[in-house]
């Protein structure tokens, strides 16, 4: 029998060995709980380094945290967050943003390829700030990489967020694909640092993940000004994600941004989702769907492709009729790939 | 410089070298994401062979998710959950409860050593059921071990359960130091089986705890009577502690549960804290506060003591006025009590 | 200078006669508060016979009470409420729902002279019933009449109610102005009962309003199976919404039933809005949005027109762009209305 | 038959004419909705000149409403409350300031007569401010009159608010018997005004009654710096309080405060449960519980006196054991206290 290839998430994966090194090395010794610990203050130091500018860092265990605790700082039960209609706090987070709110509502706006454009963006914003009997637009809510797996660019970034500004929202960041998003864009020639795709363009907070890109369970939400963040660590507490040992999330984080790993990662799930894709396009009545800017290839597959590919251990993500999600890992190699590839013109040869 | 001994919390401690390396032996292959991989699905079954019966299991990663999450499935938003005036849920979550149960009230009842007693229990439940400008009485939790280090026997969570039963409470167990209370259960000599100190005894739900036993961060909400359990996949998802890669908080739980780890972690944390406790008695002015039945040791110190110990390096948790906490961790060896005898000894002798 | 004649909404009006008599019949003598009194117990009698059926009737102050109420009740915190895009629910009440449900969504649907059809419902609620990372479709939400003064017939409320019941989803009707609504029902002929319109058709929780069509303040959430309403008492308190001298509410309510008063106001207010749709869409450039199947006439006007009627002291309220709304009150009067028109005429033969 | 005389509460009686009165006049005529008419103008300077400083005023349908709604606006949702062990937000909201606040605590203190002193508030006030495990007290609430029908003097209220400032407290004041309390200070002798009895001596928001008192449903919750109300018309609206015929609640206060008729009110009422306390303290065995303030009295009955009275057709409230509660209201008149001090002879004369 062949071997199951599973490309359905890059959550799929496991954990890089540096990430578990350094849970490993975490473990010795005392420290102090609940993040009072020498890892975090380091990692509070790193990211200041990372992002050129003094943030405040709250590790937490998941991207839903991360994302539902960020909007909550910015937005008032009676707020509302502007928000891609197939954003992740959107569709996939069983209403954890209106919990973590306590109400607010999300205005989704439509864009292709999964990106907000100014025009959508300024669409959705109602007109009734200060009408009482309206939720009051409070926020703009980035996923970058998007739910479609394509980027934005610090220009992107910019003119969204001078909408959202004019509005007088604030602007979140959803980066739980952070990294492949950085590296994306840093492939595409201008340069582009952390500094540039956030808080220069106008992020105020970020949704800074590490799980899907070879950590175990390690996120941050970062302030970009900390006076922000006042209120956070009491939000935090009450729901459950201040951990206790913290330092084995801190860890996580610390290695992963050292000797640039966490690009290094991305960069290889990038670049096997931009292979799978030329692969995938070059057979007869594939469709790709979206720019392949990250780590996340849509695609349009024949009846018979699917079911083939199936039938050859090789397990996608179905997303709704014939369209399907492949991702790329932070350790799916080349080779794999091309595994992928050899199956799916077996099928279409087969098909003949 | 004498070598600081930090015993101020047992989750000022590292991890288990077995829970370390069931991570890193996790991390290979694919596998679903979100609970639906097959070291989840173990774990339900070896908790259900622990517990003797089919229990429906809830992965989380802190114990105040587990326990807020657990107080909510319960407690309707206007009703009210009787707990010890000093438990964990009560004065050290920010409002964890409040925050998932959407408003339902603590009601504080007292008891010596921190234990309640059904008296108590009986007389903090008010006699307004049904009275629509009272808050409703729903669920009762008893923290096992306490949060003074005491422990109930099977009889006596009998006994509060019938008296909660009898008002119409469900019964929840806050067990972050569940391992510790049942060890020191077992020691106490008629036998006890996690069975007979939960379900048996008339519990309905379990917050079960790993993180401060040689976890890294593992904890579990366990129903005993799986049908109550419906809507908590939601619950736990809309909060953000559903992990994306769940395996690594199971197989840190199954190899807990593997070969008795748990209670041979648990057993020494426990003998640690009675050693410490008998040395610190023996010396003048040291009053123990509450029967060490668990891995915690309150007493009373002469401020010379307390100031002795903390310029000789031995770190222990403030609680008030001369009263301090030192707590045995999984990994404390007998040498390490073994020094901070002999540095107390020598500041008593010191002081002469 | 001309008298203002304000048809902005229904309530601008003040209160009818019988209603005030009401209130100041109800103030003799003492009553047990909070709803405990004889005129609430009769309400509830009273209503039983007018749905023909044993009813759960809870009076509360506001038609946003009624409605957050009646959703939160069948909703859970992670649910979701199919509903007209432009449903008071969804744009009139500053969050409400999200408030009283904890957190649920709204799934918005669209439709023709703000009425859904079975199709749009079906394609609201999406397929992921049991999928954790979504939000779980529990109701639908009607507007009768809706917010464009249209008007569902028995037949076409039990078409949605069924598609909602297919899809497991409990029916909420907003009858804020039930009565215009069932009044221009009786008018189109076939006969159709208060029954007919609610729970024979599919309806289970019904928002029975009475502010806008002459009380002062009175509303009603009548659950049509009483077993529904265990909790209600209890939301109802906890939102401030139990009022302790409920017998001024009921009295309104009743006074609202007695003698076919409600039926006789409502059918005065839907006279007038037709009265002043025929007259308006008989002048130059005007035109009528939506059929006028209760009190409220949206047209849209003629930039000169509209300025010209503002100048006449004809207050109507703006939509939006050339949109305008014109609502007939249970007492507005004939002669006012021919007096809107003249003025109108007017204004048009002027621009000539 | 003797004729039923109810003194259980003061909101089982009706409404004063003047309330009455002032309903039926504002009836007449078009008036904007939601707060926008010139009642609810007028009633803003009306407030302010009673209060003399310029005041925020959102009325609102109930106690409970008034109360929450005010805590809500200076207590986060990780905060506490303290207030009194009986206070009617602790006692009687089944959990409303929960709700409102999204999951705050009460810190509930003891003093002797229902009131506060600054040694219990400071005694109630935790020294863990900043602690992110615990709840962050923001807020001190009085009642005034308090649930033992007591009052507090301005002094009394000033050294109180003292207390609150110092540990970075808000301060509330339930007036839901606001008039009885100040008409009780005022006779007290020394002088007492409204501005000194609220802001002047600290209090930040007062929940200022009308029900009670006479009218048919009317509170306000009055701000005494406007811009601490800058997000209260959102929490309101959203709660479903903003009432869309606000003048008929506008109209009921603003003929409360005509001529000074609440405090004539409530003097009557204060006369007559003085005039009830004296007859009964004069009987064998009745002992006076409380100084009567306001228009509350609470006395311990013998059994036989207090099943005497209830054949006898007197009704108040039972409290606990031998504990009743008796309450003069508005339109309470000297000679039905004395045909129940007349009854009350005869149950005393006939047990002899």
């Amino acid at each position: 029998m062949t071997d199951v290839i599973n490309l359905a998430s890059d959550n799929v994966a496991g954990a890089a060995p540096e990430i578990l090194a350094a849970i490993a090395s975490a473990a010795g010794g005392r420290q102090p709980s609940y993040g009072g610990d020498e890892l975090t203050a380091r990692l509070q130091e790193r990211l200041s380094e990372v992002f050129e500018r003094r943030v405040a860092v709250f590790p937490v265990p998941t991207g839903t945290a991360a994302n539902a605790l960020a909007l909550a700082t910015f937005t008032p039960p009676w707020g509302a967050v502007v928000c891609h209609r197939e954003a992740h706090v959107a569709v996939d987070e069983c209403g954890a943003p209106e919990f973590y709110t306590h109400g607010a509502k999300l205005l989704l706006a439509d864009g292709a390829h999964g990106k907000l454009t100014p025009q959508a963006v300024a669409a959705a914003v109602p007109e009734w700030r200060g009408d009482v009997h309206r939720s009051q637009p409070a926020m703009l809510s980035l996923s970058q990489a998007t739910e479609s797996g394509t980027t934005y660019s610090p220009a992107e970034v910019g003119a969204l967020a001078e909408v959202a500004r004019g509005h007088g929202l604030a602007v979140h960041m959803d980066g739980s694909r952070f990294a492949n998003a950085l590296a994306g864009q840093m492939g595409a020639g201008q340069g582009c640092s952390p500094a540039e795709l956030t808080w220069k363009a106008g992020i105020d907070v970020l949704s800074f993940g590490g799980t899907k890109n070879g950590c175990v369970m390690a996120e941050a939400v970062i302030f970009f000004d900390p006076d922000k963040a006042a209120d956070f660590a009491f939000r935090r507490k009450r729901a459950g994600h201040l951990l206790s040992k913290m330092r084995f999330v801190s860890a996580q984080l610390e290695a992963y941004l050292a000797d640039g790993l966490w690009l290094r990662l991305a960069r290889n799930a990038n670049d096997r989702a931009r292979q799978l894709a030329e692969g995938l396009q070059a057979l007869p009545g594939v469709e790709l769907l979206h720019p392949v800017e990250a780590n996340e290839v849509f695609v349009r597959l024949p009846v018979a492709l699917a079911e083939g590919l199936a039938r050859e251990g090789v397990v996608a993500a179905h997303w709704e009729g014939e369209i399907w999600r492949f991702v790329g890992a932070f350790d799916t190699d080349a080779a794999t790939i091309e595994t992928v590839l050899q199956r799916a013109r077996r099928c279409v040869a087969a098909a003949v």
